[in-house]
């Protein structure tokens, strides 16, 4: 959607402009007119004359035809109206600032609805309802009725939260941060964060985009529109409601059902979107990337002259994904010709509490050549030495001109708030504290090291799919929701997925010869269509070693089942070989998310996911890098790669595996669940030794 | 040590005082004048005169008898004159603020043990060298270099680092935060974190003690001293160098040897010191403990204008250990009696972006009156009808009136910095973001359960001590280093730690017997006090099931371990029982830290103690609370419990041996390592199957 019109608009009007200070209509009015927004500004007003200078028309009908912007705030029941009036003079776009929509219940739900209907098929622009309104520096429009004014920028902000706006915007008033765009997304009733991923990607003026989510309104295309732009521009995102108790308060304010926290982080991954853990880390990310160069690598250099300090930030550094760069032996020699003897050549770098700005200076010089220094950071303590103002030109002095990163820890308050405004002037991100510092580089050297990931690979997966087909409808014919056992083995097979030699035993006889056949030990299964959970029933025995172990065990099972179940028809017992010595269970699945589609997952057995919670979760389709990071990716990794001694488990079959879940998911929209469990991974190869499956009602 | 005359001395000598603005020995005596010191102070200088009005004596021997404190700021050359001189006239106290001791090297290192004897034998309080000095609100003393100058207060810091302690008194002067005393340790050639707690703890105008380490000088001692304190005020700690770099960053700084993090957290555990992982988090903590009362409970109640960060608020807490409170029915009529419609009233409570300051006071009392609430937090965006100051005024009085801790989270800048300041000064916390609001939340109520719990049960083992000793003594006097099997077996069962059924087999054939007696299946490992790591050597057979495996088993590991160890002295092999089915393996073990003595662990076989890292640690001596927590405190304490409808472990025998490990610790210094490994832990009891000592050299 273009959204020319919303945010670089001509002609604005301000529907239900007032002269009264205070009244939203009157704030709005007058934000336009202090923007300096230079196009044709018309309020209306019923009873017309002037309103802050401007003459105001009685109704949206007078307004001229082909009017770009209608910012509405009149009361709830006019707002519709007024929409339908908008829109027969062809009006391009309009912003909702009234309440009282979705976020009341159900008549207001139907009113959105009815508001979005008009928008859509007038190919109207709609911000909100129930929003802050939107502001554009460079094209110098602000429709909104916050109190403060932002400077212009290249950060790009939008939040689902009006509240949230306010604050930002006073924050960003003291903290000296500029913005491209600023908007209140409101009810989302037409235009989303989508939307606003689309518009503000292709936006020369926004180099780094923020976005508060309560939830997102359409997994499919946000995924679509993020993916756009993250190799592009850096896409930070606040997700709240991520808890349990966030997101009952999620549904109770705004209407919002909050998508689970694993397919948002699945779904932030897939896209390449950063995500921010609390809104100050939002800002410091943004401070960082709207300012600095994209780091070539995780190797950090301090440069301090204050120890306990250093060593904090080298504590913070080591916790995160960067490295405290080993200086070269030459910038070594370099760094012994001026420091002190008593100052630390090694990483961090401290020049000693009597350090000067000449003292930094040669020494950032020196350590921002080092080719093995990707990025810097300088820690600074206001000693009675230090000139901090001096210092802080240094640092801006090297962040010009060395090419890498360059970020500023300032520490304290009077003492370090002219380094501050020198720093924040010429584009240095700057802290108050080594570890925000910290947490900002790391952001950057992951971004830089995902943008650099190569094209993900995609890989083939041969199958039947008409047979897979014929046994899915086959299902549904049947009424039967649960695919499992002899099915499930099917559908294995359609999908060349190995499964165990398998015989279907009707009776203790037939399991013998089966058992024989196959080669004891042997696995006996409880084979029911109406018994998914066959543990539940004592339905499974293993390592049966003999003839009389498997007859005796037969009627076991059988008999316990019919007891247990007596609905269910059961057919008598599957017979399969144990699995090779030596291999490992795994547990591969998929759900499908309500937003984001196909969430598939994987983790090792037994305790491991369902007590450690030990999971690596991806959104649907997979690439085969996704499919290794998931094996590689689960803390009990080390068992897969062999531990005391025993061998590797067969990763490329594993991967194939998990890359055949994924082309299931997206073969089948009605499959809705699905598990591979257990899979077991052996020296040799992987075989999936049981196999349930979902269909969607 | 008494610290008084440091403290809050009558008199104060300026050693090195100068006329010349810039120089240490002028901002010292400057210092002292403006902070008001009313008692006599006395610069000394070599050229006499008048310095600052006063008028200076040339030597220190001119000081008159019975000083109590002198401030050392002259060449590194002269110190220990000048403080030979202190120690001739009596001086009670000194602090050197002079530099070039142990921090640059052996020369230093010498010259610092000789200050610390001089000190030591005349008993003065002695505080650096190399520090920023000290300060006493209270007492009028401003014995530092500092240019800052703090507010009195309650809180009280000391820190390792001299630089932390500048950024720290430039940062609180910014924020408003007063201080009781401030103290910069320097390089602790006497006085040191110990001290410190002992003196702040007893001092009634300290409410709360902070520190910055970045090591501990005498472990027990600090343990002994904090433990004194934490009952009766909060000790919060920043420990720095806690990863591989940090650690190598302070031993390079400060040549401080880091302890491991693991001891630092048992130890900080144990004496009930809460850490604080960032710098901001340290000050943040602090003004939460010196204004707030303790939480009776964990239940928190947000209030709020600001739907979003409402929402941030409720994540955050859900993150913690608090509980988002449920109110009570009656509260919840109060509330529907006076909110608007669209409020939810459910915590977070969202009063709505257009609340006026009386409709936070109607619900903060109504909120506050509720027992199901513990502790209340208001988060607050300045909108355009907010009146700041007058709902921070509403939060002031709640605090003041409900006898519950209150804590404000104004967002954004410019617009909320008077609400700001009516907290600050009214004494509640107030923050700009949610989450750290609620972590200091989550501290305070953390450390009211601590409180709150019992005095720890201390449990008798009964042990054969004599027998014991025998055994240690014997492998002395034979110059072994490393106790095991055999003779460990003796040592267990001198603490009557149950074992396996274990014979000692010469021969093939005593094997055979042996297993025969102890019955099938049988476990087989090789027994030489040489091979300590049996399975390195491939040393232990288990599961044999018959007399032929068993022969075959001797021969092979006998054989194997000869030829891959031929310098050992092969006794033969161990046959045991096999572990009960059902049986669980765990580890319990202890390492002797350097500073804090014994540091037992506890963790499950296999992966989770090596790979997964799943290792709960608490230093000896251990109560029973102890023992109990350190099994529910790993993530695999499911596999205890029983998962899959395994039945749960005996747990009173694994707490038995944990606490038998600890007394083996306390009793034998001697012992420097020890594990029990494998523990088979079963549903009737758990038996030490294996075990390794090893004794200090």
């Amino acid at each position: 959607m273009d959204l020319q019109a919303l945010f670089s608009p001509q002609s604005v009007a301000v529907i239900g402009a007032s002269a009264t200070p205070g009244k939203i209509g009157h704030t709005v009015l007058k934000n336009m007119i202090d923007a300096g927004f230079p196009g044709r500004l018309i309020p209306v007003n019923p009873k017309g004359g002037e309103i802050e200078g401007l003459p105001a028309v009685t109704s949206v009908a007078e307004l001229p035809r082909g009017l770009d912007l209608g910012v509405i705030c009149i009361p709830r029941q006019f707002v519709l109206d007024s929409l339908r009036e908008l829109a027969a003079i062809g009006a391009r776009a309009a912003i909702v600032i009234t309440a009282g929509f979705k976020e009341v219940g159900r008549s207001g739900y139907h009113l959105e609805q009815e508001m979005a209907g008009i928008a859509r098929e007038h190919g109207m622009a709609l911000l909100g309802p129930n929003c802050l309104g939107l502001i554009d520096t460079a094209a110098r429009v602000n429709a909104t009725f916050a109190t403060g004014k932002p400077q212009p920028g290249s950060i790009a902000f939008f939040s689902q939260s009006g509240a949230l706006c306010v604050a930002i915007l006073d924050w960003a008033a003291g903290a000296g941060v500029g913005f491209s765009s600023f908007v209140s997304l409101g009810n989302k009733a037409v235009l989303d964060e989508a939307d606003m991923l689309q518009w503000l990607g292709r936006d020369d003026k926004t180099r780094v985009i923020l976005g508060y989510l309560e939830n997102v309104q359409d997994g499919q295309t946000f995924l679509a529109r993020a993916t756009e732009v993250t190799r592009n521009k850096p896409v930070i995102m606040l997700k709240s409601g991520t808890t349990a108790a966030g997101a009952r308060a999620a549904s109770s304010h705004t209407g919002a059902i909050a998508g689970s926290d694993q397919a948002y982080g699945a779904a932030f991954h897939k896209a390449g979107i950063i995500r921010a853990e609390r809104v100050s880390e939002l800002f410091d990310l943004a401070r960082a990337f709207a300012t600095q160069p994209l780091p070539k690598g995780p190797n950090l250099a301090v440069v301090t002259n204050a120890g306990g300090p250093g060593i904090l930030a080298a504590d913070a550094a080591e916790r995160s994904r960067l490295i405290m760069a080993s200086l070269s032996p030459s910038t070594l020699d370099k760094l012994k010709a001026f420091l002190p003897a008593y100052a630390s050549l090694y990483n961090p770098i401290d020049i000693i509490g009597d350090a000067d700005a000449e003292r930094f200076r040669k020494t950032l010089a020196a350590v921002a050549a080092d080719e093995h220094v990707h990025s810097l950071l300088v820690v600074l303590a206001p000693t009675a030495t230090a000139d901090v103002e001096a210092i802080a030109k240094a640092v801006t002095r090297i962040a010009r001109e060395s090419g890498k990163p360059v970020f500023g820890c300032f520490m304290g308050s009077q003492g370090v708030v002219a380094g501050h405004s020198i720093l924040m002037e010429a584009g240095v991100p700057v802290y108050q504290f080594p570890e925000p510092a910290i947490a900002s580089i790391e952001a950057l050297a992951r971004y830089a090291e995902w943008r650099a990931s190569p094209e993900p690979e995609w890989v083939e997966i041969t199958r039947d799919l008409n047979e897979a087909r014929r046994i899915i409808e086959e299902a549904r014919r049947w009424g039967v929701r649960e695919i499992v056992e002899f099915q499930a083995q099917e559908l294995l097979r359609a999908y060349n997925l190995p499964t165990p030699q398998t015989r279907l035993a009707r009776s203790s006889e037939e399991a013998a010869t089966a058992a024989g056949e196959i080669g004891y030990p042997v696995v006996l299964k409880i084979a029911s269509a109406q018994i998914s959970h066959k543990s539940d029933v004592g339905g499974v025995a293993v390592g049966l070693k003999n003839l009389k172990e498997v007859l005796h065990a037969f009627t076991d099972i059988t008999s316990r089942a019919q007891r247990m179940r007596p609905e269910a028809y059961i057919m008598g017992c599957l017979v399969q070989a144990m699995a090779p010595k030596g291999s490992r269970e795994v547990i591969v699945g998929f759900k499908r998310d309500d937003q984001f589609g196909p969430l598939v997952m994987f983790g090792l057995g037994g305790i491991y996911v369902e007590v450690l919670k030990d999971i690596s979760f991806r959104l649907a389709p997979l690439s085969l890098a996704d499919a290794r990071d998931m094996i590689r990716e689960v803390r009990s990794y080390m068992l897969l790669k062999g531990f005391r001694g025993e061998p590797a488990v067969n990763f490329q079959a594993l991967e194939r595996i998990i890359l055949t879940m994924s082309a299931l998911a997206m073969d089948f929209p009605e499959i809705y669940e699905a598990e591979f469990n257990p899979v077991l991974a052996g020296e040799q190869g992987a075989i999936v030794a049981d196999v349930r499956l979902s269909l969607s009602s």
